[in-house]
């Protein structure tokens, strides 16, 4: 099955990437990497994601908003690609939590990022991370992750 | 017109670059990347850059420090390279903003950075970019970025 | 010396390094990078590190947290590689400080990890580095650090 297929299967599409400033690309390819920018929740007229994680939301809010982050990270991945199938693996993932002072399980909310890139690329989805939590984020977003693709 | 050149159009003029610890280098080369250690902007007789963006500086006086990093970072980068010649590519920028509890205009502030990086590079200037809000930065600086670079 | 004989001389005991999520590595390597998971200092029975830099911790504690992170990215290296040897250069250091508002002695704390790498990999353990302060970190850790080595 390919990522594309995999994801269709799970209901999820993919919005079109596009960036908002001319001097930024939504991700850039040297070699046999591809960096994308960083990436925060997309806000729709059902769902607003401003505030942080630890006290506008919980953890399994959170969780859902690292899912959201991936799925808007593929998106970027298939607009530069082309084709999620030229994914060879996720490398490397940084995710950032907009959080209060003192709060601690900025794992458990990125594991919502890191399990969705597990579902769709299965072995080759499997990453190195680290997981912070940060003082603020662009438009006060609940987190922002950024990834490194190695690709064919 | 070689990145130098347009540079010395600009009125920029790029100071010598050195590491300020025997462990650490200004940049470190791998293949075809480019590794630079992060930047604050330059504290001189007439500006001392220490505060917050979003409490002691403006978004307008941060985008002014992310233009001095960006131009520190070239400095880093020639003292490296030699010659901003041999730079294909600018890759990936962390555009990290010591802020204000709240303060959500982190990409307003890196435009500074990018817009500069844009300028010297024309299209090879434009970058994969995350630009978030952080607790804290050496000497309470305003503003710390990193850049990797492809080269030739 | 190799790096392992180095270790024991100095009387460092790497541990065994695991990942503690399906979907996360101890490190990925993609052609000849090496990309790690950040890691926090471990706790031990002796020694349970939760809280900031700044305020619980001394900038002298956050250099001795910083160092176990160095040998915790040692041993988590050596877990993927099977041996340090296997190391040509440590490229990139992004180390993260949980600190107290205010606080600017983030290069200081970090120094406890780039001067381990220096001692261990000679001048191939000369790297280049951010030091930057967080908001918060897992388990209010008062450190995480993550890294990218060069192997062959």
């Amino acid at each position: 099955m390919t990522p594309e297929e995999k994801l269709r299967e799970m209901g999820i599409e993919l919005a079109e990437a596009s960036s908002f400033h001319p001097a930024m690309a939504v991700g850039v390819v040297t070699g046999n990497l591809l960096y994308l920018s960083g990436t925060t929740p997309p806000n729709t007229p059902e769902q607003e994601w401003r505030g942080r994680v630890g006290e506008t939301y919980s953890v399994e809010e959170g969780y859902q908003a690292a899912r959201l982050c991936a799925i808007q990270q593929l998106a970027m991945a298939k607009s530069v690609l082309g084709d999620l199938g030229r994914v060879r693996r996720v490398v490397k993932v940084l995710g950032m939590v907009n959080c209060a002072p003192g709060f601690g399980e900025q794992p458990a909310v990125m594991h919502g990022f890191s399990e969705l890139m597990h579902e769709v690329f299965g072995e080759r989805g499997v990453h190195a991370r680290s997981a912070v939590g940060l003082q603020g984020l662009p438009s006060n977003a609940p987190i922002e992750v950024e990834t490194i693709f190695e690709i064919e």
